[in-house]
């Protein structure tokens, strides 16, 4: 059951589409609830074993208890512990306890959540005076997840291509590049899908440009590596490049579609191009005309794209930029107290992403202007949104890939998310676990984490169990921040190890990509904390390192340096299939309960539940891409002594008619036909 | 068997000091070794199993491997992953496997340990050209510590007071705030034995100084405090103030102890007093003048200090800053472009601790002139040195408490260290687990982190957890950076769980005076990996997070947020203690093998070897301090089902005669005397 509570005048997100629930409640019984026209506050006393799930993209462990979140998107890589805010801005929040209830806060402003932070069993959520909350009753953490996400919508659906295995790099910046990192990979037969083209590709940073002296017949490559059944997935950023004779930027001006200033001119960023505009997403118009920018490069062949620094994030504006300017040219000629140097420090790395930036520019909602700290979350949503509209109308039919880096419920809808710029380190690869299930609650099922870490330099043994990881998410991408050590998997010795485990994972496909779109069509989740499949289990509830995906299996990925094994906790018994590669595994019937599970670093571990079937492909020696792949080949993985089930969802892979229901194959296996190998 | 190699023209470090090794070799055979005059290349190929201890502090796990380590002191806060470099220079690994052996870097300059980060089998150690190298051989990883700490030295002794509970932060500013920390205790009948004083309590930040307006009369409120038993540690800095009329400014300058720039004037820093000149520890002139200056805070009671931004640490030089500031005023009038941007903050970033000012230094090492960088890493060390000797002449015949952040192998004679600027991350906590043993390789033994994390906020259950751990480190400090939420125990809720937690260290204090001492006596480390007490069990080897602790007992700290137990790998059967309090313990035997064992978050476990003993103090209900504690009030703890014996060190806590080891008690038990709660 979900209530509807609506406070002052709330903004229109869209974050909600579900009509089932119209109702609207005015006295709230779950939580306390103070509302005085400039806050909602709600609050409640957590006992000692309740669990509290969900906020998406955040720092810390699926159980969200000890700390302080704020949704407000941020465009900082230093994913520490301490931070309070990423990428995203995903307020939906579970209590899992002696209550167990879902809410939702429909607020793009900040929205923070003290979750034990000030007081150990004290939940505090406070929203500014204009929302609408909902809180969701079911009859099990499922459920309300599957309430939830009716209400906010059905999930994006990538090209099946888009689960092939992707590489990346910010610093690829022409064809030569380009062509090096395929072969690189196709010549050792490691499968490669599609390479993500970072900021170089572009003519000076222009948004819908191609550098021509680096990539001079772009179209005739496009289709050149298309002939491989390679793709190129090019990025587009949030800022708009101000340059007499561009364009974008022309027509920007012309029809009045970027942000305004407090004067009404258009706002004036530093981001990348340097000085930009941003266009002005929340504006059907501008989202319109923004979108079909994308048109051009769809008809060069592109068919993915990712957006990025839609936070938006702010290197500096000029009026900032000018202020601290003045007074660093005012402190020359002074001097210089520990204080003031502390000081001239702040300001100048506080130029970034200032707050003041964001109450100093507007939008204009259809009609609505409001100051752009009041819907600061919606950004990057709806820069999504104008790309995926766009697509409906360009080419729609079939599917385009899409993913952004920030985000707000209801942007699922229109394209996945990568978890920004992470780094390589091994508490980030535990975080990113970690993040799965709770995106994966908002409706974000296509998702990954930049494999190996995006800032820093990895290291061989970081990159290989992040990949053994990765093979299990939907988008699985290794990404690189200028720089930074060159981390391709041919860059490194063992390339054989590598090359295995980017093998399984296509073995995998015919399971990622059936589970992925159940999900999807079913509104479930793809990664599911343990206890969300064992309610009754108390010590399910404890588990922060093991995850459900998809209906058969539970993965238990290893994240510790040095580590040649981990403790796994298993709420029933389950067969463990481990692998070294497609063809090399074992099977072996483990029993419920704590177990020291030896894991080499060149291998994975898979449990597969009991009564439940694992399909695997039985692949070539040489696969390049998915166009090597033969789904039709499966060998089926389960519990001897079981007859087993699976429910089995395929379809083209690339158009927008998904099959149906009722037409979802249902394989039944008998014993004989199930095992290691067979 | 230790060898010794020598290169170039080493600099004398001091770093060793036993005597029975004085032959040197040429060829090594440990390992494979390219000399070039400039620099020396050390290379081993490592097999899988291989384990790599040492190098003191230093970020990632216990076993070293997977990671570029550079011994360079840093003042570093933020000790993420991807840090090269923390505050330490501790050149010391033993590579553990197909062939088992220590090795000792004495090279004060920058040292680099490639441990399979740029290939994985591969380690790779890069010295100067000028340094003396040891190779340490032995018949078992305890014994190759021994051979180790016998060449450097007996480690530091503190005063037992020193064991009590610390509490520090950076914002204690004046005899009230003191007062309100002391009362904030013993109130609530928490014991408190020390308040540290960070650089608040001085007239403008200078050395041996106190401000009057803050403790108009800091000798009688030195002793007021010491009718309560309570101590006073107030910080010293590596900067002197460069201002008119303080001595310790004017004296420096006159008898030329200041380190010298290329012009042979006193290299001018800023640090937190402005600017500054560094005394020139290096110099045995100056580092006697300086360590006589503690004499004064001495007179007036204080027996502890702690030394600080003695890497040393440089906010900046007025010469970079005024090279910074032309930058910036020649782009204020230019169009800045995004990678000026990036220049800018970058310039500005790079202001603190920058290698060119390192290389624009000089000491005069008793008439050898020579430049920091060459000896950076020995700052810190004499700097504590410089005291140490003083107080030798100042207070002969007693231990005066001191630990400082930098230090190299050789300080451990000393003094002790804390692990400097530490997060409230849970990952820190971790961090500094897996540091004490490698910080107890190299002779230092007092040690231990600020608890709870210095920077950031930390969280009640953090603090909680964090104190469950230092309960066991000789230095038990809780320690916090200005601006960051206070934490003292008694800020937050359930008190009678941190009281409990710190009354436990109380009923240790026997037991951990007793192991420190013997482990400084003995050249034995305190903390030591589990493989270290276990050498054929290879399952010891990948623990990462249990330590053996002195002679008797086995901890498993729970360091993940929200866990409500954890794993726990025994490698033969212990008997645990759990506990809640001194007074509410139970006791169970518990197999060899892998558990998980529930552990409540106001609870700890503590493991006891059979045949050992843990002796355990009987608190009074009211314990403001150890003089409240009568240690003859003991009870003892162990297997039921062994005889068993431990051997007791006890002396005055206070005078540097130490007990002879023939003097040490063996205490012998028969069944009936040990158990819970007798």
């Amino acid at each position: 059951m979900i209530r509807k509570y609506i406070f002052g005048s709330p903004i229109e997100t869209g974050a909600v589409v579900g009509t089932s629930v119209t109702d609207t409640y005015e006295h709230m019984t779950l939580m306390d609830m103070v509302y005085d026209s400039t806050s909602v506050v709600l609050s409640y006393t957590m006992e000692e074993d309740d669990v509290i799930y969900g906020l998406g993209q955040q720092v810390r462990g699926i159980n969200k208890r000890g700390y302080l979140y704020i949704s407000n998107a941020t465009d900082d890589p230093n994913h520490i512990e301490t931070k309070h805010s990423l990428y995203g801005a995903h307020n939906f929040l579970i209590v899992c306890g002696k209550k167990t209830f879902g809410i939702f806060i429909d607020d793009p402003g900040q929205v923070s959540f003290d979750v034990g932070y000030t007081a150990i069993d004290s939940l505090k959520v406070t929203a500014g005076g204009d929302c609408v909350i909902y809180t969701i009753e079911g009859s099990s953490l499922k459920d309300i997840v599957k309430q939830f996400r009716k209400l906010i919508g059905q999930s994006y659906v990538a090209p099946k291509w888009a689960f092939g295995y992707q590489q990346s790099r910010w610093g690829y910046k022409d064809i030569k590049d380009v062509r090096r990192v395929i072969s690189g990979h196709h010549d050792q037969n490691i499968p490669l899908e599609a390479v993500c083209l970072d900021i170089d590709y572009m003519e000076r940073y222009k948004d819908f440009t191609v550098d021509r002296e680096a990539f001079p017949d772009f179209e005739g490559f496009v289709e050149e590596i298309k002939q491989q059944n390679v793709h190129l997935v090019p990025i587009i950023d949030a800022g708009v490049k101000i340059e007499e004779g561009y364009d974008v930027y022309e027509e920007g001006v012309k029809y009045g579609y970027f942000c305004k200033d407090e004067d009404g001119n258009d706002f004036v960023a530093a981001v990348w191009p340097g000085k930009v505009h941003f266009p002005d997403v929340l504006n059907s118009d501008a989202r319109k005309w923004f979108g079909g920018k994308y048109r051009w490069l769809i008809e060069q062949g592109i068919d993915g794209f990712w957006n990025d620094m839609n936070e938006p994030a702010i290197f500096y504006s000029q009026k900032q930029l000018d202020q601290v300017f003045d007074e660093l040219v005012a402190m020359r000629n002074e001097n210089l107290d520990i204080n003031s140097y502390f000081h001239m420090k702040d300001i100048v790395s506080e130029l970034s992403n200032s707050p003041k930036d964001y109450r100093s520019f507007y939008h204009n909602m259809d009609g609505r202007v409001i100051c752009h700290d009041k819907v600061h979350n919606l950004f990057g949503y709806n820069m999504t949104k104008a790309a995926s509209e766009a697509f409906d109308t360009i080419a729609p039919d079939r599917r385009i890939l899409m993913y952004s880096r920030s985000s707000y419920i209801g942007m699922h809808r229109y394209g996945g998310i990568w978890t920004g710029d992470n780094q390589a380190w091994w508490q980030q690869l535990l975080l990113s676990i970690q993040q799965m299930p709770s995106l994966n609650m908002c409706g974000i099922l296509y998702t990954g984490s930049d494999i190996g870490g995006f800032g820093g330099d990895t290291t061989p043994d970081l990159l290989m169990r992040w990949l053994e990881f990765g093979l299990f998410t939907p988008l699985m991408r290794n990404h690189a921040a200028a720089g930074t050590r060159e981390k391709e998997v041919y860059q490194f010795d063992r390339l054989d190890d590598y090359r295995n485990i980017i093998r399984i994972r296509y073995s995998l496909m015919t399971y990622i990509y059936s589970e992925f779109m159940k999900s999807v069509l079913d509104d479930e989740m793809y990664f599911r904390p343990v206890a969300f499949d064992y309610p009754d289990d108390r010590q399910a509830y404890a588990v922060e390192d093991q995850l459900m995906v998809g209906e058969s299996i539970m993965i238990a990925p290893v994240y510790i340096q040095n580590a040649k094994g981990r403790y796994v906790y298993l709420p029933e018994e389950m067969m463990m299939v481990r692998m070294k590669s497609p063809e090399e595994k074992t099977c072996e019937m483990i029993a419920a309960g704590h177990h020291y599970i030896p894991v080499a670093l060149n291998e994975i571990v898979i449990f597969i539940k009991k009564g439940h079937l694992l399909p695997m492909i039985i692949l070539p020696k040489q696969v390049k891409t998915m166009a090597d792949v033969d789904e039709t080949r499966l060998e089926w993985l389960g519990a001897k002594d079981d007859e087993a089930s699976y429910v089995l969802y395929t379809d083209d892979g690339i158009s927008k008619k998904y099959t149906e229901k009722s037409q979802w194959k249902i394989i039944k296996m008998r014993n004989e036909d199930i095992g290691c190998g067979k």
